[in-house]
């Protein structure tokens, strides 16, 4: 974890390097164009453990028009301000939304979780009910807020409603997932709502990754607003929303933003009601450039391509001899292996990047709309290189 | 506070609205271009409260090319992490840092000043000592983090040392500014300092604004690592660094942000230790673009033309007839005025941005590069046309 530099520049050499007028645009270019290539880009196709996806050129467009747009301060940007207003519309829309209309577009899915947890500690809810496969966010919340966590037992990889029912007490806050990271499954929103029911509670739904995905499939599965108990849904523009980052996105039923707001005097709306100040806001031109573009019915061939690609994956790995953890629900699927890590490491020397989880001894690939067949084909040859039984 | 619409539309009209594949390209880009027309441009030259400017081509250009960039999960990006580090090392060269690598480009001043208390409250720090005359992200930091704040008594605008060494208890942190939010004025971080050493006490310097110009008076004033008790510091590339959004910059003396690392297994790196999780990493780029273009010669430029504009504006000022608050330090004026909201919503109508500080009875202009001469000639003479005494 450490990242002091062992090189032996002193501070004075390095402020001497740069204390004169620095170098021209070529010679900048050319240095860019070295640490670019260093990286790896979703341009390739090879980034299979990402949630998120190289965004269409009308959206790339309008995130580079409006970059220098700062929500943190919205009177200088009533413009963005309606763009940000709409994007809510739609994430109300795919939430079953009806009167609610408080929401923001925020820097991601750790802001959003930390908005509603930080809002729902100050309404008086005082520990964090939620299972072991929750995004690392909520556990950074908790940390944060300084708010104790209960992992509630999960049955067939989701949280089990009974165990939560037996444990569960007033005052609580209660976190539940709709597409997991690791697995891509969904806590069972309706009967957690049931037990939420006799308990003065605060029902948070992460639906990060799933709130683009759910509405589209073909199985209803209920997540969002139209089960009663929910206050909050965490639904993110730049997974599957197609948009660039920074654009996650936070609703609520009530306002829960009025319980975190500072004053900042100096600003022209006179205060602050989210986590961060300053908001990158080129991320909400770009997010509604993404619904004006595709449209819901745009997102659902998405969902719909995404998927047909997931069951392509989880086909032919089962094929070519590999064992899949769990029949995928979303988009991602997990492949068995003894050490994931060094499948992980090998993997990365060939060209491909895929996240792990250690959890459940499998690497997990996210079946973005880059992850095509063609490049699944590539990727189970060069899969079937290693040997995935003693890495 | 309340932002839910008054429209007639239903959820169901909305949603019916957005269902059917949108619009192509062309119609985007023209609803596009109307909501840019509402909101204000750096470029104009009339947002004259904003401690940002438009950056340099090159700098944009940065911003573009690695848009896609998370550092959340650096695993994929070493070319920008490594950006990254000498983004870290030049702002180390700005806060006389000797050994001291520790660093992150952030969202912004919000997320380094939180990040700052949070580490300082793992170590056990747990009550905050600053001036009402703090950013507000630190009375954020407070709520959040839960930590009481005593406001230490000012004298002539800044923290006074003494009223500080008469209150200051063992485990406290102290939140001294370098460049306040309403005055541009620097706490006198040097006898902070010397108060501090007899108290077990983390000292964070707040030079999100006064950390890219304090370097480049010509007076000498100590506000960084040279002043040993200052354990962390933040100082914001999009700020005087002409980086755009999204780039804070938070440097510490000793890794703090292993204070705050949370596990998160499915990373390449398997941690996250920043507040956020999805990093926007193409002001990474664009602020190491910037560093490149101008050094610390070509930062030096700027502050000198800035400054002097800034007294430009306070003499031609008060030879209007208008009243200045102080002397400026940095390039921060306030006039006087009877009623500083109104006279902010009368310039607002006359198409001009300030910002106000109603505990000052004052509005202050953040003299940036964009406010040249010119800008500032036909700013007082639309300031004259309000009656600021009735007003």
């Amino acid at each position: 974890m450490g990242d002091r530099e062992t090189a032996s520049d002193t501070i004075d050499d390095i402020w001497s390097e740069y204390y004169h007028r620095g170098l021209d645009y070529d010679a900048i270019k050319a240095l860019l164009d070295n640490f670019y290539n260093e990286d790896m880009h979703y341009e390739s196709g090879r980034i299979l453990g990402s949630m998120y996806t190289v965004p269409p050129s009308v959206v790339r467009e309008a995130f580079f028009k409006f970059y220098q747009a700062n929500l943190g301060n919205p009177g200088l940007y009533p413009g963005t301000r309606k763009m940000e207003r709409k994007v809510v519309e739609f994430l109300m829309g795919l939430t079953h939304g009806k009167d609610n209309y408080y929401g923001r577009v925020v820097s991601g899915g750790t802001e959003a979780n930390i908005i509603a947890i930080w809002a729902a500690r100050e309404m008086g809810y005082k520990k964090i009910y939620t299972t072991e496969d929750v995004h690392f966010s909520v556990i950074k919340a908790a940390h944060l807020l300084r708010m104790p966590v209960e992992y509630v037992p999960m049955k067939e990889y989701v949280m089990d409603p009974d165990a939560l029912n037996e444990t569960l007490v007033d005052d609580s806050i209660v976190v539940a997932t709709a597409g997991t990271t690791p697995l891509g499954y969904v806590d069972p929103i309706d009967k957690i709502g049931e037990v939420c029911k006799d308990y003065r509670c605060y029902l948070h739904v992460d639906a990060a990754f799933g709130g683009f995905v759910l509405p589209f499939l073909k199985k209803k599965i209920n997540f969002g607003f139209e089960v009663p108990e929910v206050k909050s849904i965490t639904i993110d523009p730049h997974k599957m929303g197609m948009a660039p980052y920074p654009a996650g996105g936070i609703v609520s039923r009530e306002n829960i933003f009025s319980s975190i707001a500072v004053d900042a005097p100096y600003l022209i709306e006179g205060y602050s009601d989210t986590l961060l100040g300053t908001r990158q806001s080129g991320s909400v031109a770009a997010s509604y450039a993404a619904i004006l573009y595709f449209g819901a019915e745009g997102y659902r061939k998405i969902v719909e391509n995404c998927m047909e690609n997931t069951y392509y994956l989880a086909n032919r790995a089962e094929e070519e001899g590999f064992e899949i953890l769990t029949r995928p629900l979303l988009n991602i699927v997990n492949i068995i292996v003894d050490n994931p890590n060094r499948v992980k490491l090998a993997l990365l020397n060939m060209g491909w990047a895929v996240s792990t989880n250690p959890k459940y001894s499998s690497i997990r690939i996210v079946v973005m709309p880059h992850v095509k067949k063609g490049v699944i084909e590539e990727f189970l040859k060069d899969m079937k290189k290693i040997d995935t039984h003693f890495l």
